[in-house]
């Protein structure tokens, strides 16, 4: 019964790179928080503090900078691909690379002017195994909310239910999403068809009227499978942020559906997956 | 020398509450986050725990939601006017109240569908003496930048200097913003003053050549004051969000303000006033 | 080529629950927050909004309240078999639950009174699928800093590469740990295991001259299986958190070993596994 | 009716600064955040974008890490009246300095081995005006519980009043303490005075039975005053850190103060000072 070394990556994480584009007197930005995972042959500085084969997370850092300045970013993804094909096919230590990537979008104010749009994030991830790419895009923190069109009833009733049953509710959910791609150049490119897959989910939602959240995200998933033949797999997770009707009674006040609490927690939280059945296997879950 | 009660103040902080308004199909929403601090004779319950002139924490929860209900809330200030009058006019031991409200916006999607719009915050405050009543709008993380049209030279130069000068730099802040009404009913309304005064803001920033954040702060708070009379005081402060040009020059590339590092901490931080000067005296810093 | 529901799950996150036990004069606190998540046959509320399979979220909440009040709260990994074992047991449609806790420390501070400890952060999850259970326990935000003893040197050096080796720096992480138990029932409990582990951990990173922070990592979880032999696997995620030195030449001062910068970001992070050769696999990534 | 610029200040903020002492083998740490803000003669940077009147942020940076090696931290108060001395002292145009500085503690683990201690944080603001220094030392985070001998009753009630009085309740809260020193050297020196202060508190919490979170507001203050002569006010904020009795009625199990819900929002908030009635007037808000 021996003790071993199993799965391992290391890198550098959160390198915060902005690239400014300039068309004459109008400039355009990109905002990136990057995040480098390599992993290979790494016995040897585990068991021993052997270096030769580790490539420091500072060199990781500098690869970032340097690389958009020399190639530019013309998308998350792109960049993302750039890098960590970069790592492995130049590094005969490092056999697979995965690359995390969020986006802060700016919206145009002027010709040199932005305000940063705080809404959702936009997020990449590539991974490399030398051989096959995998790009997974995805955002995170889009916030959106129904305020009729959801009930919830009919579900199991157990010695420790005390739910009443609604058939008019708010739902409110902050999306989590990642869409996995087929290939690695989406027909129109990686921004445009980010645009398209939100746009999916949102219209979903909006337009689903819904009896569970899980049948929401059903309908958010299938809906950018539908649209999007370049995207094999959808996966949401969608917290329930609950509104709670106030009870008014004890003040003579009635409620109907008007004035609620936004709770934070507890929250349900769904999770759940909607894909093609010929979707190849991922890459790994690393 | 004896020991005795300062300053004091309770209440409830940050009652979530959400109004939903039908007009018909067509939905509206306010989503308020709203901390109530009163004060008065309250030394029996410090000195002895007579809480005889205590209204509890959670009343005042209470009364939000049931205001709420009761006359809607026609914006976060005019609700804050709401709550701040009711608590002191109706309590006999309570001679002072401070509501401060946070607004979350949301875009509409549909007659009953939002997304939160996740960039800037609209604040109220509203002071309340049981004579006057004042109110002090803001907003914050409006996060703006301008990629050039910004130079930083000419400063003091002692021994712990080594900032180069430079006159073509990113300037960014997230702003930070607190204004000041002559009254308690601007023309037009608080949400279209509010509205009004967030682009006075944007505008500012977006059309100031700059020599310095503090300069461009002055320029910001001017142009409020210039554009709307019913405001008498501005206050911003302005983290200065440095973007680092990052050298490049032992990748052998050079870096014409084309890639930077967007810093975290430490940050410069500019704070100040730009005021009437026949603003009147602010009811308390209380 | 169809759409189909894949991998999904459900539950209630982050039910904030303290139980306080009394004996005699002497209470004693558990301080946990709980989230569970469910999976088993849930295409139908998924696909037709048929809610027959689905236990609420609420409810789940409601059963955390009632077994922390029926049977106690032996130990936060106790509590969750409890709670695992009690939704896939009693739920026809339910055959794999999910419970992740965070333990929140209190030191004692007299017969009724504590101060919360607020460094790491005791972390428990069990997963039942109906036969097995597995139990793995953890910690999160336990930061470390030797300030000597760690070099850096011997690494790959590419093109990308500025970094000076160093034979002399500070290396600091906030461990992020995962240990497996073999079983259900560890000797002495798992309270005592989870100190015994923590105790491990911290020897092996104070004790180990390090020459990366993956040998650290090695050494780590080489020391918990070592003494553990309840102990199968143990997973950590160390972020290794730069301690810059400063150069102070500019000033005419030296440094030797003295004045760092603390950086936030980027950092470098390694993760990695140590197990033993004959650990049964993992009931799954679920 | 004119615009004119108001208070104003301006500095770096949050810089993060290590100093590591060795007495031959064994070291110590020092952990700090420091933040300056000066004021002065400033008009001509915001008016102008002159900037021959201001230091920039960088070389206050460029300070902290300076003096750090230079004359070493013996307390974060220490430093702080170093730093504030230096900036008016040296710069003509700057008349106003405020230093304000959270450390961080680490407990030794051996002679050059720590462990970060999460609890609560320790700070320390100094004000200088070119004649006077003033001392606030502070700490926030200090979470703490009473699980009995709280009670909460005989309070207003009015039309929106429906919570229930209590006998026996949990009592907690985070303190958030800031006190002021008579002068710049406390017996002792500022780390005991800090250690005193911190227990009195802790003391003072503890051992109230208390009618409402005011009453161990003021108790607490009063303690501090009365253990340390050279403490002239202190300031608390507490929040009320809410836990709540679950009701387990429709379970059929009773809940004898023994399972709560361990409330985050909305949360009372109780401040108020405890002063010497002789204490001298403060150097300023600002």
């Amino acid at each position: 019964m021996g003790i071993v070394l199993g799965p391992n990556r290391y890198g550098k994480a959160q390198t915060r790179v902005v690239r400014v584009d300039r068309d004459g007197d109008r400039h355009s930005l990109r905002d990136l928080n990057v995040s480098v995972a390599l992993a290979g042959d790494l016995a040897a500085t585990h068991l021993t503090g052997d270096n030769s084969q580790v490539l420091p997370t500072d060199t990781q850092k500098n690869t970032v900078y340097a690389f958009a300045r020399r190639h530019g970013i013309a998308s998350a993804e792109d960049f993302a691909l750039l890098l960590a094909r970069h790592f492995v096919d130049s590094q005969p230590g490092i056999t697979r690379a995965r690359v995390d990537i969020e986006q802060y979008d700016w919206r145009r104010l002027g010709p040199h002017s932005f305000e940063r749009d705080g809404g959702s994030t936009r997020t990449a991830t590539v991974r490399y195994d030398g051989d096959r790419a995998e790009v997974i895009a995805g955002l995170s923190d889009l916030v959106l909310l129904n305020s009729t069109d959801s009930e919830f009833r009919g579900y199991v009733v157990d010695p420790y239910t005390t739910l009443p049953e609604t058939d008019d509710r708010i739902l409110a959910t902050a999306v989590d999403a990642r869409w996995r791609y087929a290939g690695t150049a989406p027909p129109g490119g990686f921004d445009a068809a980010h645009t398209a897959v939100r746009q999916a989910l949102v219209d979903a939602f909006v337009g689903t009227y819904s009896r569970s959240l899980q049948q929401t995200l059903y309908a958010m998933g299938e809906r950018v499978l539908t649209d999007r033949p370049d995207v094999v797999e959808v996966r949401l997770a969608l917290p329930n942020k609950h509104h709670l009707l106030v009870d008014l009674s004890p003040f003579d006040l009635d409620n109907p559906n008007s004035v609620f609490v936004a709770a934070d927690r507890p929250y349900g939280l769904i999770e759940g997956t909607v894909t093609r059945d010929d979707a190849p296997p991922e890459l790994g879950q690393w």
